[in-house]
């Protein structure tokens, strides 16, 4: 008997659940609906380039009009707001659905941490949309600068040193020569902050990678505030603990992540920052129809402290839960979540990056940036394979 | 004995005044300053293609350390606040220059009739930082959309279809396409207006030109509203005096030109829209040793009326003032101003242009569009050789 399976979410996690679990199962076993607010799928990982407009928008979003073609999938193009685990329910905002199965794969939110100031005066790099307002806000601080020559236009801070922003501004930092050229604006009137509450960057990396990203990029100009927690925020102006106030018009916030409320409204066990606790397979606690892929979730990794939410992990995770909804649709025996990672690149703007590959190889430079790259197109392939 | 020959502003008359003058008299004869707000030269009339992103601004800019090298003129980067030609004298807002012979070549203003909010709330295309606060602006249109889709983000009004106001909204509907593309955003969501006081575009181009011109556009998606006087404007709205509204948050004002306000201020006979009157070797009424070349004057054809104001009348001006300045300081007689209208050519995006070549011949399509590109090329040739 088909039975409905409602796929809440295409990014990483949930198109490669759809794409894989359609490639398994026949429509008589299931019907695959998969809603998404766009009607793409975005290369997160991939955003700080549009952002500094070192790739075009269009290369980070792939339609999925594209990646579904002839696929049993159909896609839904609404927002959900609510979700019913208890009905098996799930609201959107031009409907509602109901499952049999459903997995929840609705990213992460921005954690403001309740700085005074940050949500409101800040751009974040979530979306394509949200790389287009920082890429044209940048473009648009050169353009006014001329004519209101007061240093806040020039100067840009990055919060936050994990990997996004650390990619973020590297990237940034290599566009700022082309800015400062096609404006006739001098370099030298141009601040790059990187502002950073712990005392190092790249938490996660090792030491000695994150002390030569660090030292890459102060080579490109850019200033570190480390150890350096932001306490309040206004329109022009970013305080620091330490007193300190940059003055600035752009304050681009990677510095915090969290689950996503609906997860939480939805009355799902979660730890205090709302990401949803998952048993071995995946599934919601109390919940065995639901299950969980990529950041809107959280597994431990051996040493009992959570995985941070990476691609990788949501891809694995959207396999497996892909693996366990077959067992379910057609019988056969559940499979627990093993994650395999395979190292972590940090681009660093140009062809510069940093990163580990498996547990021990240490890279830099443009091997590291290479290894990047494929780890992309092996992704690309993934998708793009699944197609046919 | 050496005399001073200031030279106020780098614009096409200006630049080839002081070049043409430089190559013809030594440094015993004359002492040459060419004063200039930016430190570059400008292609006025190619400023349409970085407005709609078809060119880079470093494209439509040349630096003018680069022009003046090896020659015997010296370059004061100043704003000129006041000339005091009785005095002999020009106050900049760094300083101030005696002289014994002037040069005013200091372009044209916008003229805006007194509409009220026209000036207020209107972007213009007179320089080159002008052209990038018009394609950031019509970026972030585009990027501020999602978050706020009303139609005033995606209608875009171009006030004027003048020579500058025709070939920028041609660029534009050549460029929306890509934005659309870029933004995911519907082609069928965006509206391209001209805005036309006068009952045709092109006003001075043959009747068949301008209907060929206005049907290209069309098919590009330009609206036109000729016939169609802006009454008023409002930060979101444009009124006609028809009483139609176009809701916008884009209109470029193209549509009127004026002298410039330091010569009215100096005293000088102008007529009322201040240009300045000048004799047939261009020198001012009543001053013998002030000439003038470009916008800033005005001569009048073999039909009594006023030549429209082109960069290919600012060059001969240019070149007419430097012949008349060096009989001024080396003896010979001077040349009465004789202007060759070599034909004008309106692109109107991609390659698309008509134009008229001389008296008699006519085109259009690519040709016309060569034709255009050749007059700039013969410019560039023209600045370039007087380098050597």
């Amino acid at each position: 008997m088909q039975k409905r399976v409602v796929i809440l979410g295409a990014g990483y996690g949930g198109l490669v659940a759809a794409l894989e679990l359609a490639k398994e199962v026949t429509e008589q076993d299931a019907e695959i609906i998969l809603v998404n607010k766009y009607d793409y799928h975005q290369l997160v990982t991939q955003l700080y380039e549009p952002a500094a407009a070192a790739k075009r928008d269009t290369e980070v979003r792939i339609p999925l009009v594209k990646l579904l073609s002839g696929k049993p999938i159909r896609l839904v193009r609404d927002v959900v707001t609510r979700i019913d685990p208890k009905e098996k329910r799930v609201f959107l905002q031009g409907g509602e659905l109901t499952y049999d199965y459903l997995v929840v794969a609705l990213g992460s939110e921005t954690e403001y941490f309740g700085i005074p100031g940050l949500k409101e005066y800040s751009l974040t790099l979530k979306s394509v949309d949200e790389a287009r307002l920082i890429r044209t806000h940048i473009e648009r601080c050169f353009a006014e600068y001329p004519y209101d020559p007061r240093p806040e236009y020039m100067t840009f801070v990055v919060g936050g040193a994990g990997l996004t922003g650390i990619e973020l501004v590297g990237e940034i930092a290599d566009w700022l020569p082309r800015l400062c050229e096609e404006s006739n604006i001098p370099r030298d009137r141009v601040q790059l902050y990187n502002v950073e509450a712990m005392p190092s960057i790249l938490p996660g990396f090792d030491e000695d990678l994150a002390a030569k990203a660090e030292a890459i990029l102060k080579a490109k100009g850019v200033v570190f505030k480390v150890g350096s927690p932001i306490v309040r925020v206004e329109p022009e102006a970013v305080h620091l603990k330490n007193g300190e106030v940059i003055r600035t018009k752009t304050i681009i916030w990677t510095g915090g992540v969290r689950g996503n409320q609906i997860v939480v409204d939805a009355g799902f066990e979660t730890e205090p920052r709302g990401r949803a606790k998952v048993n071995e397979y995946l599934q919601a606690v109390g919940y065995e129809d639901v299950y969980m892929a990529g950041d809107c979730c959280f597994v431990l990794n051996e040493q009992g402290r959570p995985y941070p939410p990476t691609a990788q992990l949501a891809i694995q995770m959207g396999s497996c839960v892909a693996k366990n909804l077959c067992a379910d649709l057609k019988g056969g025996k559940k499979v627990p979540f093993a994650p395999k990672i395979l190292g972590t690149v940090a681009s660093l703007g140009g062809r510069d990056a940093v990163g580990k590959v498996g547990e021990r190889y240490k890279t830099s430079g443009r091997i590291a940036y290479f290894i990047k790259d494929l780890s992309q197109i092996r992704y690309l392939a993934k998708i793009g394979g699944l197609m046919k």
